[in-house]
């Protein structure tokens, strides 16, 4: 009756530390509850977001690595890769979009899931924060078309990674959703998730913001929460059940 | 995990045999499966609809009501009501209005379901019905707030016949839904209910079509079927509780 | 410094008594202080709107009248005039269009403000009032052309009553406005003139939701309260000064 | 090169002597030139819009059908039917429907042209006529299903007349658009039909606006003057190519 | 009666000399006849907007620098701070950010006014200039949320400048405004600073275009004249009143 | 009857080989046929879209170059210029505006072509190249204002160089057109132009694909086939007559 899809793996490219938890973390759950392969690629560190008297930079970016960890594990994810580019002045530079290729053609993933590059304006009390915008721009354009491209960033075949096509771009955002996944089942997950962020909840409880949130989406479609994206497709089905996303030189 | 609502009873307005099928059978099936009361309300009897050498008005509404009546039972309705307003002229005139009302007041169903009385324009090949209009003004005239309106109408007291507020309005149509049900189990119930307007198939078989456009709106929800509804509430959940819709004069 | 325009006259044709205390009151109250000649013009008398046991609709429509002078008297207006068509019944007929231009040729206002006869839907909590559509309907094809052809329902010169075209046609309503009223300095008259409906306040303090609908159209300039306007200019308003809407045949 | 389609019969459906030439007159023109049949159905004769001291209405009709006759010779139509339902009065009722269907069904045309029954507002200076809205809605209803219907007017069977399912239906508005008829070789013909209507000139030259809005309905398109339809169309060319619109019963 | 505010502080950041008079010049003079301490940042000092034989580069942004100084004294702004970036050439660098940063922390600012980053087009007569689009990123980047993390830039402390969260953004620009500031009472004095820029006016008056501007967003309104704004709040009145923008690492 | 304008010169700027053919090349021959001056500049040499075993990218670049001189002059251009930045890498760098200035203030084009730097999202299966987002910026940055100040890359008047203001610009592109050129005779040309790169070809026959978007362009509009186009004009009729574009410092 239910026509739920699970794809065989993902990667989930961000700016931040607890970016994947608010964004897509019931998603994940499910897909890893179904048997994908998940993994994480944070551009930055997210060591601009503990400000404490003392405490280095470095260690702020140890603790939130950790705490990032903690989380993937909670939703049943154990690959997490950092590209530690400052936090705060992530730049969407031809250097960050070849370490995105890199991982991409590493990992194989059906799905990539990343940011909306577009957006600047959400609502009047909040601007979308540079780095979200550079992590979803470089990640948009590592995924398509270089990823896929066998002649751009070709040295990388000499670290024995060949270009991939992913199946889908699954992108996370504010705007016109096309696609809801039920995570009434796995929102405690999702809120578990964004509490080992710890550094970052100073007392503040996220339940009811990610209840009242998930709910918003979930309304009017016989789920009770929901995450939204906007899906594209690269690679027809049909093609990609042949390829799985190889390309021939 | 899912957020699935079954209305203790419901009313479903129309112009012609054959239009809740089209419409919202799916949606009248689960409900039905679930313990809810329901009637049907059919402002004509769709006489015009047969068009055969020799077969006078009469027998051919006597013909409609027939399969109109054999498409309710498939989905569990009993309870069908003929106007016998008359066909391919139907007008939102306050005797309408008068008469739906009545029928509300008598059942008394937490829902009422009509259709959109502001379309004309339904795509490029073709235009709502004038019919379809009628009914759906004279339907929503009749539900807010006549039919909860001790003092309009009053005279039906003497029938026995007392004021009533529906909890809901669930309005079928082609634009902006707003509540998506989930038909997936229900699906083929629809296209038996539809099946049984044998002398509107005249060899065409709705099942292909039936499915697509129920798929479309399914799309992006976990759902593989869906009928679409614009929801106004009228009661307050709250409200409703307490007063199942009686009006105390 | 401000630009606020006061008409010579106007008259405001509803439905039922405090539709006007809902809709545009701030405005009338701060046009009569600036002098203008204001006439209320209803079509109903509201006597669905009082249900108690052993009151007759006579007696209800009396009430309700009595309660719209005061109210208008509260924001300076002493022309009220009651058409007495049946309430809750009301219907858009050429015979309303004609009483509606009797009132308009024989008050010649500089304005006409009416409701929108477009507007079925409204949130997801009301329906527009079938009765609200009927008089903004009649109202608007009372006010143009008809009001200002020397040629229709000429039969009224037997009165001694004469084609006027107003100047402008002020439409309240939810969407779209154009034109905000400032009516800081007269809210209070406002909410006191919606209480003189003391029949249908039952305890209900509109105070509170008068002034978060009036300070949401209020919102970003530079006004604490205001009601807002659909403009439609008939007349030019060089073409005005000549003729102040008479007409020659 | 160009893709431009005469059909080869159109019926015109309006309410007022003149609406036609504001209208559609240069795509009549271009038809007519390519060998169409097309018939002009007036739901009233205009009377109310000639206001002279001592002159009738039954002498101001007269006129405005005498000039309605000459612009319809000018773009080479000579069949103009005069219902004449009161002007300024006009009402979509069932017995309008009727004579148009009974036209309908007698002409037998492959197009019909009618307004858009649902527009109220247009821009901030004019309001539509209710007498358009009510032809247009009256045109429309009459169009579909009606005329296609042999079971409905039944009794026009007896004066010889039966039913006929038109191919399409253009509607003409200041609304979107999906059609544009360039008649740039027409456009004189248009002005020059429109200035047939002598009485409603009055010292104003039509030239320049008439070319204004057509010059901006052609602008982006190759085009050097326009007239813009909305199409719906009701019998696919295949069926039409079989039927030319005739309905076995 | 009316709710204007005026900010205790105000920074406005922009590419060129004479931005700042085109886009809210009416409102500084609100806020510095309010007491509001002002200051300006330019990007760049327009050099490439003086193209005369024989004057170098230099030479022109020094009189272009002088014409910003002098608008700026006559709306009561004695704060100029200029970041000499190439005109023609400005980029949304870090190091830019960076610098806007430092104003942002050094002034303290409760407002900060810049352009729309996602402006390109505009109208069928002109494009964005890079130049804005590029100040208008920096200046959104550098206000949120980089000017409030003690821990970005944090090297700006040896300079003795700390974190500050500025409790609003006003966009300037010519979609969607939220807010709009009646400048009928100081629309001539931002005619009089724009004309400062005499190297930019050649003859041209920019009355009559300033005040059309101006009138038309103040249309129905209750002003003469206005400039509008998209507002975004990023600490909310309370925390504001209890911060002013401190931020405590 | 037609207005059809062929500018007298025109550049048309794009990232890789093949994406004039996509967009514009039946303008182009409409254009070349109309006796314009045509310049083609590619920011790359699309190196990076044929990836065979044993081909270097400098080998790829060679022959799509050829492929690109063969496609121009299918639609008459011999003026191909080519930038030869890295393919799949490009940025809208200030060294990219400056390549593409200089050309623009080189060859002093009537028209500039180019894409729509906003759009990010093209569809459910498609994302705009990010190489085509950078060619299109620094396309649009070099037009205006760039190539026609004086001031701004002044260096280039040693290569006697200098400063040019193009009549408009035409950006192709997805969305929104508002002039639409008639292609119907050069739509073969188009075709055989695309044929022309036949390293990107594969088998693939690109005429239905074209002839379906061509033709649904087209549609409504008196059209076979047509490409689409957002007009923005920088320099009016009147001075473009005068100037032609020069600049005096």
């Amino acid at each position: 009756m239910n026509s739920f899809y699970t794809p065989e793996s993902a990667i989930i490219i961000v700016a931040h530390p607890d970016d994947i938890e608010f964004s897509c973390a019931g998603t994940v759950a499910r897909w890893t509850q179904g048997g994908a392969r998940i993994a994480y690629v944070l551009c930055t560190s997210g060591e601009v977001g503990i400000a404490e008297k003392g405490m280095t930079k470095a260690q702020a970016a140890e603790i939130r690595e950790e705490e990032q960890r903690e989380a993937a594990q909670i939703v049943g994810v154990n690959n997490v890769i950092f590209l530690r580019d400052p936090d705060g002045m992530l730049q969407a530079t031809i250097e960050l979009r070849k370490k995105l290729v890199r991982e991409i053609r590493k990992f194989k993933p059906e799905i990539v899931i990343c940011g909306d590059p577009t957006i600047v304006w959400a609502g009047d009390d909040y601007i979308n924060h540079p780095d979200h915008r550079a992590a979803a721009t470089a990640a948009l354009d590592a995924t398509f078309p270089a990823a896929g491209q066998p002649n751009l960033f070709e040295e990388l075949e000499s670290e024995g990674i060949f270009a991939h096509k992913p199946h889908k771009v699954y992108v996370t955002g504010w705007n016109e959703s096309d696609l809801f996944v039920n995570i009434s089942t796995t929102i405690e997950l999702k809120i578990a998730a964004l509490r080992a962020h710890k550094s970052q909840m100073k007392g503040w409880d996220p339940e009811p913001r990610i209840k009242e949130w998930a709910a918003d989406r979930a309304k009017g479609k016989e789920m009770e929460f929901a995450e939204g994206f906007r899906v594209v497709t690269l690679v027809s089905d049909e093609d990609w059940e042949k390829t799985k996303g190889s390309v021939l030189a």
